[in-house]
């Protein structure tokens, strides 16, 4: 397995249509159901930079939530199209900071942040890869 | 780990609080989510036969579905007390039946099968372990 | 709100990529989860017949499912590509049914059928309207 | 539907036992499912003051997530008993803010707070019912 010497991209925005079953019976998308929709969009944004998340934890990484925050302005509905945009905010060799936009139609319905930490097959910290963001890195180092 | 010589009991009811989160907006519990109580209940079964399922999967034991059907009669609803009862009803070396009947107040609501087979940790099959319901299946071998 | 005068299509295929946290700790897809895909086999069959279930919705007519089965063949992983085939095998006046075929790389990894009632808003059971799957109903008939 | 006249009680603790479909396969509890315990606690919470969430509701009284934020300290595991302690820490006409602490024998897994609005059935924002929190209201007017 080989892994992409630098990352080009610190954002991306995917689509994601709501199913039924993240609805509740206030007729909305379940409040918990967004971070789902984050952990989607980080997964799309790594693959944008030419990693599959599946191939780190293969290589004995993982990334685990160590904080989360929304701020829930509007409700999503089943079946309406929405945009996520993921952006990596912040890299360091101890954490990862993501900031979410969840859109429909330009206009912002929920607000995230995120901090990952990097950890081994037995949950033990350690230092985030060389191979990753080392380009966003740099330059948070200028 | 010590595991039991014998399984005595073939059934347990258990009660279930159905959750906020499971509710769709048609306003009642989401259909995909029985299989989740189905699966509790099973594990309760075990455990009043002084068992965890995850000292099982600690021992390399897997059991995985291989085939489930549900028969919806009438909606769960949110917050409602449900009872459960899970009734193991074929134990061979090859696989693991239960029944589930999902009640509310002695009223039927949702009816269920599923039959288990036995995974190691590679999900190659294997014999289901001496140790489990060998009560069941000399009773089922008279 | 205007709704398609006949059905064209009675089978569909759509991809899905399994979501991190649909993953359970034996390292696969939790069996619970296929039927989710289901339901989204079932919302973009509709779809490619010109109706958005959540129109349909709208208009006081909702499909609750009455009968599930499943047979689990093979495991699906994290973030490996699925293709669901959908197929609308029976419409009466009474009932929907439909067949799926999950499958990776044209291996099929697990096969359902379901049965659908109509219901109005307050789940009393109503005809199927006239404007859904008549193609496949006259079809049938013949 | 009566109400209680006041809130006798500003936190409890609850046992909650994490199920199988709750695991991802990094082998702990997934980070999203945590979210589903608060509301739990919460709606355990008013339980313990004589309300029901659910005749909250048919009264036309929702509460919404507003803001939502989550420390991960330690990873809580499949059927390891959890206590979970919820805290209405502050309420005032437009918000109800709670704190949750999620133990395994005494040792902090994961904290939270969130803060609540009310809405009407139409999602519109309402003043929090005078029969709610009215002691926790007193106190803090004092």
């Amino acid at each position: 397995m080989e892994f992409p010497k630098s990352t080009k991209f610190d954002r991306c925005t995917i689509e994601i249509v709501p199913r039924y079953c993240e609805t509740d019976q206030s007729g909305v998308i379940h409040h918990t159901v967004y971070p789902v929709y984050f952990e989607m969009g980080r997964t799309e944004l790594l693959r944008a930079n030419g990693l599959a998340y599946r191939d780190l934890e293969k290589s004995g990484t993982f990334f685990v939530v160590a904080r989360l925050e929304v701020k829930y302005r509007r409700p999503a509905l089943y079946d309406e199209k929405l945009q996520l945009e993921t952006i990596c905010t912040l890299t360091t060799r101890a954490k990862v900071e993501h900031t979410y936009y969840l859109k429909r139609d330009g206009l912002i319905l929920v607000e995230g942040t995120s901090a990952l930490a990097c950890v081994d097959e037995k949950g033990k910290l350690k230092s985030i890869p060389d191979f990753m963001y080392s380009k966003v890195e740099s330059a948070n180092a200028e």
